[in-house]
C-alpha cells in the first residue's frame, strides 16, 4: 500500500514513467493493482473520456492527430488511447499508423498509450478502462480513446467514454454496414471525415434520414453530423465544439452512463476476487478433473458448476452480518 | 426434474416444438435450464459443429443453403444456427436472407434456427453454444453455425466449433482486413466463394503465401483452400470432403477444443451462481448503493469488490469438505 501510495502521487504528479507504470500495474487485477486503484480513485472523475470509432480506412488515426492539435490550442492535456487489432500478419502495418502521432511526444501535455486487442477476449474495455483511469488521475482533461471497427469490441469501449463520436466516409459501402452493426445506437456526434470527397453531403443526408426514422433524440440529444477533413484541419474545431456541447446538454447521460460502468467493474471484480477464492480453495488438479467429467459426459455442467460453487459459500447461518 | 426429463426424451426423438422449447429454456440459465442441461448432457458430444464464418457478403448464406443439399445426400441430419447481427435498422434484411434456407423447412432432417446479437454482450458464444447441445441432444450430425462478420464474436463463436470454415471472396479488399483482424488464426478451411469471379485463384494464392508465412501447420494440419461456386453447387463437395479431412485429422484438436469449451461452461456457471447467490443474499438496492458509493470516489472498486464477495464467501473453518 505504501508504494502504491508514493507511485500514485507520482502520477498525480504527471510523471511519465510512473504514468507508464501504473497502466501496466492496473492492467493485470493483482493485489498490487487493488492498492493503486484504491489510491488513484479519490483523484479522478474529472476526465472527459471521448470514444472515437468507425470502420477501417475512415482516417480516425489522421483526425485524432488532428484534435490533439486543437485540443492543444484550447490549453487542455489529451491522453490518447488507441486501441490496435493485431494479428501475427498486421501487428507492425497497424502500429505504423500511430507513427504520425509521435509528432506530439516531446510535448508533455500529450500521453499516448497503444492497446494491443489480441487475446484479450472480452477485457478490452475493462482495460481500456483502467488506462483511461490512471489518464484520469495523472490530470488530462481530454482522454481520447481510437478504436477500429465496428464490432461488438467497439460497442463495449464505446460504453466506456463519456462520449462517443463516430467515422464515417463519404460514399463507402461500408457506411451502410457500420450503421447495420449497431453502430447508430452508440453515436453521440457523427463525423464525415473526408469531406472532400465527393458524395460526402449525401452520407451526412443518409444519415440524417435514419436518425430522423430512429428517435434517436429520445434522450433529448439529436447526434449532430459534422463534416471534417482530418488532414487539414477543416471542421475540426467544429468538432471539439460539438463534443463539448454534448458533455454539457448530456450531462445525464454521461452521469448515467458512469454508473453503468462503475457497475460492471464493481460487479467484474466481485467475479474475480470469488473465482480467485475458488481458485485458492480447490486442490490443485482439482478443477480440471470436473472439467474432464464434464468432457467426458459423465457430469453435466451445472451440476459440476454447483458442487465448485458450494465449497466457497458459507451456509447462511455462519455468514458475517451485513 | 421430471418435466425436464419428459422434455429431454421429446428433444432425442427429434420432436420440432420441442427442440424450439427446449433452445428457449437452456438460453436462460433458468433453475429450469439446469434440470434439462442436466437430462440433455449424457446424450450430447456426437454432432459435428461447423463454424461457418467471413466477411459480409461473402456468400455464407448460400453456401449454407448448398451445404445443407450435400449433406443431405449423405444421409447426415443438419441444423443450422444461423447468428444474425440486428439493429433497429437492418433486421428484417438480413433475416430475409435466410428465407432461401426455408426450401428445406419441411424437411425433418434439417432444423434451422436464427440467433440475433443484439442486446447479447458476450453471451453470443455461450447462446450459439446451448443451442448447439440441444441439436446435438436431438441427434443432428452436423451442426451447421454461420456468424456474420470478422469481429470478437466471430472469434468466440469458432472457438464453439469443432472445425471453423473461413469464407472469402476473390480480390475483395476486405480479404486483407478479414486476416488483419485474427481471422487467419482460426480458420481450419478456407473457402474462396463466388470462383467464378476472376481473381479467384491470385486470393487463394494470396492465403496460401499467408499460410506458408504463419507456421500455421504446426499442430499438423495446413488449412486447405477450397474454391467453391456456392449458387452453382461447384465445390461444395470438396468443402464437405475438407471439413471430414481435419475432423479425421484433427481429432486431438478437436477433443482440446471441447476441453477448453466445457472448461469455460463450467467457469461460466460458476461465476453465475456465485453472483446469483450474492444477489440473493444482499437487501435490496445495496448493490446499487454500493455503485452509488463507487461512482461518487467515496469507495474504491476493489475495495467495494472485497466487501461484496465477502458476504457470501466462508471463512476456511466453517467450509464444508471437498
Amino acid at each position: 500500500m505504501e508504494a502504491a501510495a508514493v507511485l500514485a502521487d507520482r502520477v498525480r504528479a504527471g510523471d511519465v514513467r510512473a504514468i507508464a507504470r501504473a497502466m501496466s500495474i492496473v492492467d493485470d487485477e493483482s493485489p498490487a493493482a487493488a492498492g493503486l486503484v484504491a489510491a488513484l480513485h479519490p483523484h479522478g472523475g474529472r476526465a472527459r473520456l471521448v470514444g472515437i470509432t468507425g470502420s477501417p480506412g475512415a482516417g480516425k488515426s489522421t483526425l485524432v492527430d488532428s484534435l490533439i492539435g486543437e485540443l492543444r490550442r484550447r490549453q487542455r492535456r489529451v491522453g490518447v488511447i488507441a486501441v490496435d487489432p493485431t494479428s501475427p500478419f498486421s501487428g507492425g502495418a497497424v502500429l505504423g499508423d500511430r507513427v504520425r502521432m509521435q509528432a506530439h511526444a516531446s510535448d508533455p501535455g500529450v500521453f499516448i498509450r497503444s492497446l494491443a486487442t489480441r487475446g484479450q477476449l472480452g477485457g478490452l474495455a475493462r482495460s481500456t478502462g483502467d488506462v483511461a483511469a490512471v489518464l484520469d488521475a495523472a490530470g488530462f482533461d481530454d482522454i481520447l480513446m481510437e478504436t477500429v471497427g465496428v464490432g461488438q469490441d467497439e460497442v463495449e469501449i464505446a460504453r466506456a467514454a463519456d462520449v462517443t463520436v463516430v467515422v464515417l466516409v463519404p460514399g463507402a459501402g461500408d457506411d451502410v454496414q457500420a450503421l447495420k452493426a449497431g453502430i447508430m445506437e452508440i453515436a453521440d456526434v457523427f463525423v464525415v471525415n473526408k469531406a472532400d470527397v465527393p458524395g460526402a453531403e449525401r452520407t451526412a443526408a443518409s444519415v440524417r434520414m435514419l436518425l430522423g426514422m430512429s428517435g434517436a433524440d429520445a434522450q433529448g440529444w439529436r447526434p449532430p453530423i459534422v463534416l471534417t477533413d482530418a488532414r487539414s484541419g477543416r471542421g475540426v474545431a467544429e468538432l471539439v465544439d460539438a463534443v463539448e456541447r454534448f458533455a454539457d446538454a448530456g450531462q445525464d447521460i454521461i452521469a448515467a452512463r458512469r454508473g453503468a460502468r462503475s457497475g460492471l467493474r464493481v460487479r467484474t471484480l466481485v467475479t474475480v476476487l470469488l473465482m480467485r477464492e475458488l481458485e485458492d480453495t480447490l486442490v490443485p488438479g482439482e478443477l480440471d478433473r470436473v472439467v474432464a467429467a464434464v468432457s467426458a459426459r459423465r457430469l453435466d455442467p451445472y451440476t459440476a458448476a454447483r458442487l465448485l460453487a458450494a465449497r466457497i459459500v458459507a451456509s447462511p447461518d455462519t455468514r458475517h452480518g451485513g
